[in-house]
């Protein structure tokens, strides 16, 4: 899935080579601010941060895509009223309250959007508001309307890093990831993954160019490169109600060669979709299971799912275990709850480099299991240890490195194929998440 | 779920009670014995506990019900041959290797199946195999044969309680459960939840009664239940390779009266079912999801089984935090993805006594916060503190307590109802399940 593979030795080393990711296209700028505030619902204080992504003058090529959750956040609701529009200004994010099912959730998106468009100097429905935090709160909006004057006043070219930063909220490290595009390039942010944010939902993706495309050629590309990248990621099964990609150009430079435009929307999405499933909360390992053979895209994309969601067999990845009998439960599980007719016998797996069943047997000895062994210490990206009040949490805030874990599934019923990429479970996965708000 | 609700202030006293469960109803013996083999694959010694489950003579009454993973064990296999059998004159059941995509596996079951058939003087096909353990390991068939003998003079009738003991591996406690029936009585013993045991894949339940029933009847009966219990929990998603369940009479007694046999079931099988659930691999709360007003059982039960199984609302019951925002979370994630028509407005979602979801908002405030937070701790079964290794294993080894966490989620679509059983995730099952093998 990612382009690239990157080693870093230092937190340093990392962020001066998200710098060289971070030139933001021609026509775009990005701000940042910060406020505090008191939610109405544990009166106990918070700290938000704000951003403003601009353009210097509102475009009509603008695509979004949001979260399939039967409960979508304020800002997902008045997303979908955007998407007919004319013209898209800016975005406005914050972070610490996601906005969602609150009392009175839209209208405070909307005074939100008004005033950043406002402060742009555009119509209230330019502006796109998106959230990110607990579920259920209200939005601050004095104290935020208060405020993004000063995220306004902060708005420069040449760099999207801040906001990259500002956007986070329990990653470890900010997620930047670019292409060169024709006469132009495409740069894109993320944010958590899935609801891997405890409490802060949402995985939110801001992707930027500056080359010459219509509105239809973004959302056809944006679709067709989606569901290769970010829907075939999974790092704990739970999809958050304020998932959110947009794709916005500012169409200052000429139109990109035919293709162009998804090939490199592939590099960034594939890299900032495993650059999220890395610094999922407790990753120790990320895992690539690559399904190949099945009779559909989707009954593959399946497969790879239950493997990388099945908590045994993540597990097992945590401690380095090879138990591959997890890994032959997992796709069984699947292929019998949907009804995908597999033949055993006509299967085989593999971890690394090594053939773990065939024929419908597995085939295991002491010296594989050794290898197996050096193949998933290779893929950890650290160690496990208690803090002394006996806390997990993660010892690095940059990747050291972009290897994983690789399984294998030729299931021998067709020609379909699909990578899927997850992670392991960890205690530090149980440590975040397990006591997070209080 | 459960007809009882129990407390338990130490081991001695739960193991008192497990006595007064385990009467064996009347033409069945139970007998178990022990040995010690090195695995091919492994070669580490290990130990399996072998227990023999007869009838005084066979009978032509029995039901059984297979898991339906796709890579099913062989004793899947040879036990749905044996389904169509006439007789059937005892089981066989083995820890430590499931025999599951072995080499030779079948013929392996087999082997082990009429040594046990010959011992008891009944024809080959007359005892069904039954195994629980490691994926992809080896039975090791001769050192079996050799103690078959052992399990075979253990034989006795009178108590179920050693069989109980003997077929558990991680499991904390046996697992023992009866009720009346007519003039007669059912018993039945389990272990395990899906594939909750690390690598001894298996939940395998062992139902035994005298009353005098046919085949059809123990088979229509057992599918009505197990619907509403059996697949009605969920610890970790797993679905074993191995998952069975047997329903056997051995007719000594008259016949029940009409619907008397469904109802002992549902008792015996909801019991078991909760005890499953509540001795899962670290589990410190059991929490149930209570669907209502669904259009369909079926769908009930998929946003129950969400519900349970969303990592973050696991983790976050594990902290006796009520993040009830991943509640809703869980729920709209299931919606959205399985294509249940949700109107967020009609739904109303509840934990304890609770309304946390009304009219599409959520209705929060401090005072209910500490409501809820209440509530969660008095379902906790124990607090969590690392050995002196660093390890987090439970300290008790009986169920303290029956109580549970529980949810309620009113759909407002129409008159379907189920309630589905799961528990909190904890670092304890990271713990049991990051380096078991090891």
């Amino acid at each position: 899935m990612a382009s690239t593979s990157l080693t870093f030795a230092s937190r340093a080393e990392h962020r001066a080579w998200l710098e060289t990711q971070a030139a933001l296209p021609e026509g775009f700028r990005a701000g940042t601010t910060a406020l505090e505030f008191v939610p109405v619902e544990v009166p106990k204080p918070g700290r938000m941060k704000l951003t403003l992504l601009a353009l210097e003058r509102p475009t009509d090529a603008f695509a979004f895509k949001f979260t399939r959750n039967a409960f979508p956040g304020a800002p997902v609701l008045v997303g979908r009223r955007r998407l007919d529009g004319p013209a898209l200004g800016g975005i406005v994010v914050n972070t610490k309250v996601a906005n969602v099912c609150a009392p009175g959730g839209v209208e405070a998106a909307e005074r939100v959007a008004a005033e950043a468009a406002r402060l742009l100097g555009y119509a209230p429905h330019e502006v796109l508001p998106s959230s990110t935090g607990v579920i259920g709160w209200r939005l601050p909006v004095e104290a935020m309307l208060a405020a993004l004057p000063r995220a306004a006043a902060a708005l420069q070219p040449g760099s999207i890093r801040s906001a990259a930063e500002a956007i986070t909220t329990t990653d470890l490290y900010p997620k930047v990831r670019r292409a060169p595009l024709g006469e132009g390039s495409l740069v894109g942010i993320a944010k958590g993954a899935g609801m891997i944010e405890p409490n802060l939902a949402t995985m939110l993706v801001y992707l930027f160019t500056d080359v010459d495309v219509s509105r239809e050629a973004l959302r056809d590309a944006l679709d067709q490169v989606v569901e290769v990248t970010f829907h075939c990621i999974s790092v704990d099964t739970d999809t958050s109600t304020s998932d959110t990609i947009a794709l916005v150009s500012s169409r200052r430079r000429p139109a990109p060669p035919p293709g162009a435009l998804a090939t490199a929307l592939a590099h960034v999405c594939g890299d900032l979709a495993e650059d999220v499933v890395r610094n999922g909360e407790g990753v120790h390992h990320v895992i690539r299971a690559t399904v190949s053979g099945a009779r559909t895209f989707e009954e593959a994309r399946g497969i790879g799912k239950a493997v990388v969601s099945s908590p045994l067999l993540k597990a097992a990845v945590n401690g380095n275990d090879p138990n591959v009998g997890r890994l032959l439960c997992a796709v069984g599980k699947h292929a019998g709850a949907a009804g995908i007719p597999l033949d055993p016998a006509r299967v085989t797996m593999r971890v690394g480099d090594e053939v773990v069943l065939a024929g419908g047997e597995m085939r295991l000895d002491p010296e594989k299991e050794a290898r197996l062994v050096a193949h998933l210490k290779a893929a950890e990206l650290y160690a496990s240890a208690p803090s002394p009040d006996g806390a997990f949490r993660p010892p690095i805030d940059f990747p050291p490195h972009e290897r994983r874990v690789e399984i294998g599934i030729e299931l021998g019923m067709g020609a379909a194929a699909c990578a899927v990429l997850g992670a392991d479970l960890s205690h530090e996965y149980v440590t975040e998440n397990a006591d997070y708000r209080s």
